[in-house]
């Protein structure tokens, strides 16, 4: 395996996060970081690197999360339950394993869409069929225990409807009972057959899925309304932007009314769907029986939303983020946030030390994650392993700033402050916050630069579609669309890209359908998808 | 199922934890109450009326962790992390799955082990060929994903040490990489055939392990050393009283030196075991060549240990401190720590009201969980319904209170106080001081009490061993004894009770052994297990 540090090269990496005896060298790593450029074999080096997972567990798709990337996954866990503690979610714990028979509802529900998506009644409700069909291709199964074959062969949840939806009727019994709002934070299990992909693509998947019943559509859409609220807060904290488009009817969860997904756009152009929300209406109430008594008396079937992310945000952030150096990042989830380098020269040894010591104290009391990297390494080498590792400020404290009762703050990207010592703590608040700005504006910027309008479709004599311009590699294209699935079908066929949907905002002003000329405002996304 | 609050008298227990509107009314349930007297009748039905789980998930053995169970369990767990971060542990996460093909190293040493007993050799590795035996009666087996047959099987993790032991030799390289300590919080699988019971024994498990690894046998007990020390700062915040033995050689862990285990005594006289600490020497080391050089460049193997904890921690919580009203929570791991109860006169709902929320805010300012039960029923249902919940203090505002500028606190054990407004945080938190050293003093008095000297031994003439007086149930016996695993074995068999082990603290002067009347200071406990 490439990405991997030689072993003889190899410190503990695990005796903690926190002190820098058992942070690893990684020189020859460092040495052979491939360029940011190369994504598919920059990303696979600096995942391991920089110490976020170990890929050498024998399960392909299995990682181990390794304490500082396991660390910075769950500082973005606690910016989602602050979320959820703020909007009145409750947190559960369902099992992992699910009965195979409780799959019998769904197939229920199955044979009736596919019974009115024949009849063509309700192209919404198209791909319920899919939930079980495909779903036997993805799932881990459990037939045995012990030595006993079990009478009921279960499965590892790949998301878990179908458990909490066997248990919502017996939660929910009138009006006063809604709106639920449950979440949960569980690993989920895919049998992935694709070539698998740390965060990005895997078998084991650190998951969030928050789930609602509420009174009414109504009701339900203002649910998905506080999702993207929710969505926004998240992304604002990690730095990214994101694409927001309600997904095409072909590309909808099985079962639900609508999809809005959230992507974000890699370094290579692809876009990486790292959110989702998903408007049920009553289709999953009626699978499962899902009522309530409303103020009249009357049974009503619930509607239903969920809303799903997982560690692909860890993915997204590694991608969009790093640089040629290593992983960047956001304060606000980094694992350290401040690093103190002694420059520690023979005569004022002690000295340095003396302040490092108070100031890496005083950081940690108002609460900046610091660690002081005192080894026997020469400077350059310390700024090399912290910059790998992606910590958002370096402190180099030095005898000549010791003369000057200052020390001098050097950002992740680069950025050189000096600051009084008796002011510190509030100069590294600062520092972080503004690298914070920095680097999202940054991916903002990169974020825009990639999306470009879709080349003019020219209709040929021959009556096929062709474009003005060469679609481009690594690319994100917008472009009026108000066609028929049909006509979608026929762009994604000749640009090789993939609807990604319709974008939440509209453009301002209408403009001409690429495919029909209809004057529309709706935005359709177009791209390379992971 | 008898402790079930039926669903029309069931509200939402799920929206949040955090308002009353979504608090279950649990009258049925709780006119219900079993006393505590009838253990086996109270605890199952006050897991469930207490809306810590729901047991109607369709598996036996696998809850639902609800809202409210789930918030005091996270706030066990982060107890548990902290102490993990203050001693230097860094948190991994492994795969839940675990390829069959891995054990062959176990199996291996199983031979290797087998071999060595049968030679008499090492009686302290007597049951290591039983990991893999006992092994594969007790897991979950995944052999097929989607439509394949998994080459290799694989299965769901009883514990982790073969996950874990795979990846140690990649870890390790030199001296410098030791102490390795790491520990994960996860679920683990168990297949029981036993009767189930929420938290005490569970097919999925809550799980706390941490695994360590050292240059020599020194080191690693020392580790256990700093286990033990965390085992009481842990049970301090729980309000428990434990027994720390060193378990016989026939209830050591397969491939362990020794065992420690830490145990409670439940309301009904058995032994709850709640934690373990295991040396495990070099020989997990030896089974999967988990080697270091040490510093003269010499190839050593580490010494290993491991420390576990579960779900039980709550089990024990529930069983230990509740009464006949409800559970009852030591306030560091109560999801509410204290709710406030306005009293609503006609003429002064509103300054009360006022008053209340105000007081609610200055609380959570403060940083203790607070909740107001502003509902339109009778105070008294509201006491009753908390009570259950096992809320701390409960805090009353009545019109009366306002004109003497106080309010009246009443403890979850009845103990009321009055404190004036202006100094309702420190009243709070005294109130909430006074009541865990309450509970965990009344807690430590009732295990002291259960405890008892073993009856004097008589060899009758035909050469059997009887007791001088009966053995009670529900009573914990502490025994001088130095004898044989022979002789232990006829204590058990006449006594019905099983040895704990050795008490980690000895009796001060010598005593005779109950069996072979030897001087000795070793102290055993012996009871009826859970």
């Amino acid at each position: 395996m490439g990405g991997v540090t030689p072993k003889t090269e190899k410190n503990n990496p695990l005796t903690t996060t926190l002190t820098y005896e058992t942070m690893p060298e990684h020189k020859a790593a460092k040495r052979g970081i491939p360029p940011k450029t190369d994504f598919n074999a920059w990303y696979p080096f600096i995942v391991e690197a920089a110490e976020l997972v170990d890929k050498r567990y024998p399960i392909k798709g299995m990682d181990v999360w390794m304490p500082y990337g396991w660390k910075a996954m769950r500082l973005i866990d606690g910016i989602t339950h602050s979320e959820m503690e703020r909007t009145g979610h409750g947190e559960v714990r369902f099992p992992l394993l699910i009965p195979h028979d409780l799959l019998d509802k769904e197939n229920a529900l199955v044979s009736k869409l596919k019974a009115a998506r024949e009849a063509g009644i309700d192209p919404s409700e198209m791909r319920m069929d899919e939930v079980v069909e495909g779903f036997s291709k993805e799932v881990y199964w459990v037939k045995n225990a012990g030595e006993n074959e079990l009478d009921v062969p279960m499965f590892l949840r790949p998301t878990s409807e179908t458990a909490m939806y066997t248990l919502f009727p017996l939660w929910i019994r009138s009006h006063a009972d809604l709106p639920l709002k449950t979440y949960q934070v569980v690993n989920t299990f895919r049998y992935e057959t694709k070539q698998t992909r740390s965060f990005i693509r895997v078998r084991e998947i650190h998951f969030f899925e928050a789930h609602t019943a509420h009174v009414d559509e109504n009701d339900a859409t203002k649910q998905i309304e506080e999702d993207l609220e929710i969505v926004d807060n998240l992304m604002n904290e990690l730095g990214l932007t994101v694409i927001k488009t309600r997904r095409p009817v072909w590309d909808t969860f099985p079962g639900a009314w609508y999809t809005i997904a959230i992507d974000v756009i890699m370094p290579d152009g692809r876009t990486l769907q790292i959110a989702s929300c998903h408007h049920y209406r009553d289709q999953w109430a009626q699978a499962f029986d899902v009522k309530y008594e409303d103020i009249n008396g009357e049974q009503q079937y619930v509607h239903q939303t969920t809303y799903g992310m997982s560690e692909r945000l860890m993915g997204a952030v590694v991608g969009i983020h790093g640089d040629d150096k290593g992983v960047v990042f956001p304060p606000q989830i980094a694992p350290t946030q401040a690093v103190i380098i002694p420059i520690l020269t023979k005569d004022r040894k002690n000295e340095v030390m003396e302040i490092s010591t108070e100031i890496k104290d005083r950081l940690w009391k108002s609460g900046i994650r610091t660690e002081m990297d005192d080894r026997d390494v020469r400077p350059g080498q310390k700024y090399y392993d912290w910059e790998i590792k992606g910590v958002p400020l370096r402190i180099e404290i030095g005898p000549r700033d010791l003369d000057n009762e200052t020390v001098m703050l050097v950002s992740r990207d680069g950025i050189k402050n000096s600051t009084a010592i008796k002011e510190v703590e509030m100069g590294v608040k600062n520092g972080l916050n503004e690298f914070a700005s920095r680097i999202s504006k940054m991916a903002r910027e990169v974020h825009e630069k990639t999306i470009k309008t879709l080349p003019k479709l020219n209709k040929e004599d021959s009556g096929e579609w062709t474009f003005a311009e060469a679609i481009k590699e690594g690319i994100v294209y917008e472009m009026a669309f108000d066609g028929s699935d049909a006509q979608a079908q026929v762009i994604e066929d000749i640009s090789g890209l993939s609807f990604l949907g319709e974008a939440m905002e509209e453009y301002r002003t209408e403009k001409d359908c690429v495919m029909t000329g209809k004057s529309t405002k709706k935005k359709i996304y177009l791209a390379k998808t992971y």
